[in-house]
């Protein structure tokens, strides 16, 4: 953006209460993050701490009081949380507008099922045969809906997403690029030196309202469903195994595995870089820490698990410190070979 | 699916032992995963635990004596694992025909070798000049074969696959969607104070019958080539560093990463979220646990190494061990203290 | 390729010091993994050792002494580099020549910016409205530039890369295949047991001179921008959060992740599937061992940390060595025990 503290004054219906109307602002940014060229707000208590030290070009604060003296600028409005996303709505990289119909260069198979004036499917995509799409749904470039896929209402399938053929994704799908949805599973017995492969010719369902991060990968079942429950959000080059049951409204952080066949229950959090063993089970509303790797089933309801292999986070947390502390261990049994010595001489 | 329990009795020749034949069933599982609309069956005695269980709507077994108690019906059939396998081919999402042709929106450069007669192209794929596609080989949606690449017989080259420039695939490979065989190699020489790139001129070579996972990553070496031997099977989110040789048959399970240079068996089996370092070796038949890290190079075949740095199994299980243990032993050091304190007394 | 000894002695003007020039060479490699039909040069002194063990088929040398027992043929050359450079260049996987001009099947929007006569665009390559592409740069087969994105001059973009809309990408940077740039970052709140999306309303800004290895995904910010500083250079399989700052001239190795709002500073390296929590702080020159986790901010510039949570790499070994050591201060204890039981008898 480039604009001025007085536009944006305007726009918000503030009023300056330090600074330069003039000054020029080219950006925003969090309380903490925001440079002398950027507008910030302060919304929350918990950051008075922020809002002490921030060198902001521009501040929206709700109260007279609230002063941000290493600001260039403080201005006063009802609602900062809503004044400064009015600012960041009319400057930001707002998605690009719904446009319905098929773009050139797509591809839509004649026995592919899609209502060309309610769904949208950029160029270079590719919505095979027997394929379904919902309206409301809009299809990237380059993005590929295979044979028999069907996509819900009101998603949105970033450019370069793969759904595999036969795989089912709900309403308000949001998957990001690079995305793919049903890749084979891992499979493979062993017989005469060679690893035969096992067909992989379930399908993965993937719920309603569920979002999914750039390049993360959610394998197809053996058989029957690899399921993402209800409302689940999962982050970047996060992989999902077959035949897994990931469970409602969880939250699964970047770069995390949960190898095949394990169910997770509604409302897990797993923090990043973790990862799953396979054919276990995580109760409800369990809590993993970054890098756990949890390798024999959780199954009481709500507790917090760390480490590798994962435990309570009290038990981990205790014999980290006590490795810490072996160099006073070491010490003390030294001093005790020494003591015993003197006392036997 | 949707069916009955009759008429999957009748697809497999079966008799049904106990329950309902106008049951519906809508899905199939394994045993310990079917649920009261599921069918499945019991093939293996080692699973027989599972079979005292389940609560599958219909188990599939060969011989009478075999109980399913928890089970809403039982059918005996002459081999339950053909006999499933036939149910799931008429329900399950069995990969899509091959079908021979460069389809609408496809480029093929023409300096490109292929017979449309026995290639498949799908729709949004491009395969540039020079590149050359073999007999019975599929390249779908989206993907891109690029320059001068070549790509065996009877391959399935996924949607949004890319192939680059110059690099090989053998025959019957499968590559999943969002592979990526010959990015450049990560190198760099630093130079005043910038990284200054080494060109990255020599290729990946994939041999037959090698399966590689969805979105992982295989480099271009450096110069010469980067191999992935005969029948190795890689899961997705891998990633292999340039001028590694990897062996024939090897087994690498998802987000692993092996650094440049590194030489890695016959029969190597590597777990998940597992690390090589660079320029080491691995010899032939080795196991490594799940997220082990090797930072040195591994002699002696057939073993099994664990943690990081990876050690054989049984020290790394030792020391873990012991580590638990230190709450122990610290008390046992107290003790002493006090004794040693009384002793002197 | 496919060559005889004396053919690469024409090219390059060597004298053959010993070997057979009608001996024929099929590939090139370096110093140790150079076979029999390989070409090699010895260009270092700190290779001596390899120089004395190869099994090379040829060896271009500088030095009539630089003997090579072990190899086939050796060949004396003015610089042995750039000789080995011009045999590599005129035998290996060169990048494809750049041409410009609007591949067929390629969709470029009416209201997009670049000069087919200076940009050259793949087949089924997607830039869409209000995107611009600078002089001399390449967007590759299945790419895709969305609305509003801006790729500076000189650079190369991969096939299958997304660059979402509204990103910049400053001028010669490398994206290879699968890298996605600018997907939302990873933003929710709880609320009535749902997680309501956060909207990302940021950019993503890629300084000049960056390259970006194979399916790594940069997340834009939730407003401002997510910064990746100039020169920098990322592996494969990176994951950088929204609103991270990364500074200039840093290396980061495959598989690492950086959550979000973490700022890097300048010449940092972080080596192969490490990890940085959020919001913290790394300063200038700091340097990352494989596989650390970061928990807490590093403020002192040019040290090197080691393992989770990442500490200093001596503090991190003395207590690894501690631990190995746990056997025998067990048995020390054992046997004080045993004196101290003696001792009160």
């Amino acid at each position: 953006m480039n604009t001025t503290v007085g536009e944006i004054l305007s726009m918000v219906d503030g009023r300056l209460l330090r600074g330069d109307e003039s000054a020029v602002l080219t950006n925003f940014a969090a309380l903490d993050q925001a440079d002398a060229d950027c507008a910030t707000f302060y919304g929350n208590e918990k950051y008075r701490d922020q809002l002490e030290k921030t060198r902001a070009g521009l501040v929206l604060v709700a109260d007279e009081r609230h002063e941000a003296p290493g600001a260039r600028a403080v201005a006063l409005v009802a609602n900062p949380v809503i004044a400064f996303d009015l600012v960041v709505r009319a400057h930001g990289a707002l998605p690009p507008a719904f446009v319905p119909g098929i773009s050139p260069g797509a591809y839509v198979d004649p026995e592919a099922e899609l209502d060309p004036a309610t769904v949208s499917v950029g160029p270079n995509a590719s919505v095979l045969r027997g394929a379904r799409v919902g309206r409301g749904s809009r299809i990237g470039a380059g993005a590929v809906v295979a044979e028999g896929a069907r996509v819900g209402e009101d998603c949105q399938i970033a450019p370069n997403v793969t759904v595999c053929h036969g795989c089912e994704v709900g309403d308000r799908v949001i998957l990001h690029p690079g995305v793919v949805i049903g890749a084979d599973g891992f499979g493979f017995e062993f017989e005469k030196g060679r690893h035969r492969k096992i067909e992989q010719l379930g399908i993965v369902k993937v719920g309603d309202d569920v979002e999914i991060g750039a390049s993360s990968t959610i394998d197809r079942a053996r058989f029957g469903e690899t399921v993402i429950g209800e409302g689940t959000k999962i982050d970047n080059q996060v992989q999902i195994g077959h035949n897994c049951f990931i469970g409602r409204h969880c939250i699964i952080v970047a770069q995390t595995g949960i190898s095949g066949s394990s169910r997770i229950g509604d409302y897990v959090v797993i923090a990043a870089q973790s990862g799953v063993a396979g054919h276990l089970t995580i109760a409800d509303r369990v809590t993993l820490g970054g890098r756990s790797g949890v390798i024999s089933s959780i199954d009481e309801p709500g507790g917090t698990y760390f480490g590798y292999p994962a435990r309570p986070f009290k038990e981990e947390r205790r014999d980290a410190m006590r490795v810490k502390q072996l160099g006073n261990l070491l010490k003390r049994v030294k001093d005790l070979e020494t003591r015993l010595g003197d006392a036997r001489d």
